[in-house]
């Protein structure tokens, strides 16, 4: 063993105050393929974990949560298929002779005597114009009845967790843009609950991220914070404009088309707010990539003004519209 | 392609501070018709998002959980009647003979022998009097069962969901008024938890909203946080008097009852607290409009005098309870 | 219309300052009854909102939550005895004789069989040796059969939410304690997590409450926050003593046995905690009266000694030992 | 009654101060038996609390949350089982011949055929082949299947519970290391979400825990807080390696391998984030000893580079991986 001590020359570390400052989401600063976007506009990372053990692999409850409808009701109808299966094989090994009321005589037509009874039980409906006989197709039964139950019993709240998820349907600009901003210029996007349930308490978090080449030629990513004119905001009932001020502390400050294009900068969006319908979190992820701003322009109003009813009323779908407007 | 480049004139943008400075709750400052409240007493929005998508719009989970329980009731029942009659036609499709126990003649008969044993499945009492004779029908009745099952399973979410949702039950008082406070006055109004469940952690945020005139002539409007004698307390047993206290610094401060009318002025509350029975965040929201403001008064006491035992009472009643008194 | 203007002739209001400096837990000053304590040892407030609506009483919902076990089984119990009586009497309305399988002649034997009937079918059991026959009588139990699987629902969301509601069994010592602590003395109590629940990122709040005769000769119920030597840990896998040093600036110095009968002081204690299993919230309140604190000890130690193994054990009964030691 | 009075010599406690700046995670100074860890690698406390009373230690719900899946089908099986045993007895005592359709002579046919009748009824199938005559028979059917409905409602939410709880799947490495770090040295470990549900928000906190020799030459335990290069992410979609940068500020300037062993050093990691598909909060807990450090080595990166994909691979597996490297 040899003796360590954990003593260095440097007394007061330059490097170390330098990486302090850096700012890191999480992605790190290898990622510098500039072919790939870091957040999908589902929100999804652009990012794979390989070779994980299989149960954490086969997180049953996460993946049938986040399943569509329609494959989830089939996933439960082919295990309810399956299920039935391997019972009325069971009752068929016993004998279909115990279970009174079938009167087949063909293997298939005992299989689908033995399966239907299976499906009875299971479900737990019972009608009883097959019943069960003797000791061992009663215990069979009886078990299966039991399992019927609790697997049911999971169904229901795997049902009930995917109704009550906490998703926004938040509707965000297709495009970014720099548009005039007071007597400045202002990089702008905008968003809106599309969503019956209100959202309260919102909070968005916007960066930068791009490609820089360090003083040894590497290419790193860096991230930046925007400062926006306003992050959040108690009530969301209409759209909302997101600005953030090009002043000359902003890290776009003197960028051009194309050095976004080069510098395959990205602009992460993050919000956090609360639904009030459980009053849950709810989290949403958007990015816009340098392709999806727009120069020079200005977004359109989305009031309603023609009906002139004392209710204030935004059409959803004018979110993505905006105008030509000059750069200050 | 225009080389577009983000570098402006301006180094210290004054308007960007002003607004930075200028607050918004998220209704924006446009809404200047002055016929209506930003926030109804029911807590919900005066605004009405229009043209958002099918599947935003039709938010069965929440739109079921918000219903009445008389309508969420019929609703249920609208469905159960409705899938009875669906299944039945289907059995009917196949040949009600298949439905062993049945001795119908007439359609109508017929019908109702199929809409009850469909009952009896989908419900999974399944008396067994009736049924399912031969593959087609047997096949048909298992599925139904399995819908039962699943459908029952939603149905019982919804109403967990809806049982267990955080409403509070505060009452505030009918009106706010201005009342003399200390040796100045006060802007005051008063609430109480009508609910068994005890609320903790209670925080209270007031803001003024009102239409003031820009240098330029335009309307816009304004939002001020009101500075409150106390915001939260950490127990809420006992009714609460919330007091923004009149001083130099307050943004109501040489208001009159004319200006407040005519500046279309409404306070805006917002109550977050945590009830104790789940632990569960709780908000709520009211406002009072200028013409619910009472000039010079003060609330009458709410204890319970009567009795002489050693707990104290609050009469939830006299929460709306006021009596005329001058101001300083 | 009076014209009133919101001006006064106080400037700087001293009273005010003051009055923002008073803490307030959410009793008010005014609770000045000096018989009995503002929390009970079950965490309880000492007091009773009185004369609410008829709908916030009867919040079933949380009722039947907080109910003790053996009470909500009955409950259950005797809606299940209720409904069904109700069904059978309905039953015997249209008439017995439609239930097939009943052979019954008196009013009494009827009444029995339409009775296990009704719960044969709210209960989904439905075996079927009694079954509906005609019209009424099926759509009669069709509807039953619906009501039982809502009215299942409902108990099935009780049941889960009771068992799952976050109740900490925290065990606080019988007695506060006046000890030694350093080279002064310091109030002290302790308390341990009973549960096999781990709690984690432990709070601990203590106000004290006491009652002083204001200038103009009132008795006014004043609170102050304790300051402790630590108020929050991450992980509380042993038992903790939470301790307030009496140094000068404590509200307590200079305080005596009489000077503490005489104000009714009552120590406040405010626990908040997440318990692991489900990384909910959990909420304690205690609360020490001037009689349940002991002058002059110091609390035994909770080890296990008895056991040389390498796991820690501490005896959870000892929580309230203490032995006398001199004060400072 | 002695009266004392709360004033001590001591005007300014340095002792206090000293005791104010100690920090205490929660396991106090006491553990100084060195054989041991505090946080065991599953994420446990080394510790038990003995002696709690009956009803705290049996606290059901937890107990079968936190039970392992095969031992809680193994548990409801068995409960399954007895309390069918428990009815049939009943059934017995009232007398089988009121079960019409058993057509049982012997005692355990009799049995075997309450049994099975039982377990209909429990689970709600009721086939009806056999059903109950009688009084007697009647209400206790009816009885059971409440318990039934009702029992089967607490599996279904316990089944619920233990799938939807929050359990956080972060793979730590398996040694930390000291490494060399920028001009500097740094101890550093990793850890990688294993779960295909992603973390969001993610904050760490590293302590360091020791045995230090009072003046007085008693050993007491101390902890200290290590200052982490960056101590959280918004986003944990690849690896993060965690460094605590050992500078002159550093607890662990100075220290050796003999010194880290000699005080028993302990790393007690604490993680918390929000995992996103119900976004509740996760915590995962871990903790290095001595033993498990690794002096002079780099870890090895995890990119799965054979892909040439736009989509970023990290390889789970790698996460323990390290290679040599000399320290600065």
């Amino acid at each position: 063993m040899t003796t360590h001590r954990l003593t260095t020359k440097v007394k007061n570390s330059k490097l170390l105050e330098k990486e302090e400052e850096r700012r890191d989401l999480g992605f790190g600063t290898r990622l510098t393929n500039d072919s790939g976007r870091l957040i999908n506009t589902d929100g999804t990372f652009n990012a794979r974990r390989i070779n994980v053990s299989f149960w954490a692999w086969l997180d049953i409850f996460h993946r049938l949560t986040v399943l569509s409808w329609p494959r989830f009701f089939l996933v439960v109808f082919l295990i309810y298929f399956v299920v039935n299966c391997f019972f009325s094989l069971l009752y068929m090994l016993i004998g279909v002779e115990h279970l009174q009321g079938i009167q087949a005589t063909g293997t298939m037509e005992q299989f689908w005597g033995a399966f239907f009874f299976s499906a009875q039980t299971l479900t737990t409906v019972g009608y009883g114009h097959v019943a069960p006989v003797g000791l061992m197709v009663s215990a069979l039964s009886s078990i299966e009845s039991l399992v019927g139950v609790l697997g049911f019993a999971i169904a229901s709240g795997l049902v009930y967790g995917r109704f009550s998820r906490p998703i926004p349907k938040i509707l965000f600009s297709r495009n970014a843009i720099f548009a005039p901003y007071l007597d400045i210029n202002g990089w702008m996007f905008r968003m809106i609950n599309e969503s019956p349930t209100e959202l309260v308490d919102v909070r968005v978090d916007v960066s930068l991220s791009r490609l820089e080449t360090l003083a040894n030629g590497q290419r790193s990513r860096r991230y930046y914070p925007l400062k926006l004119e306003r992050s959040q905001v108690n009530f969301f009932p209409l759209s909302w404009t997101l600005v953030h001020p090009i002043t000359e502390t902003s890290p776009l400050y003197g960028a051009t088309e194309e050095s976004m294009a080069e510098s395959d900068t990205e602009f992460l969006v993050y919000v956090r707010a609360i639904e009030e319908t459980f009053l849950q979190p709810v989290h949403a992820r958007y990015s816009f990539r340098y392709e999806e701003i727009v120069w020079g322009a200005k977004f359109s109003p989305m009031f309603d003004s023609g009906k002139t009813e004392e209710i204030v009323r935004v059409d959803v779908q004018k979110i993505h519209d905006f105008e030509p407007k000059t750069l200050n």
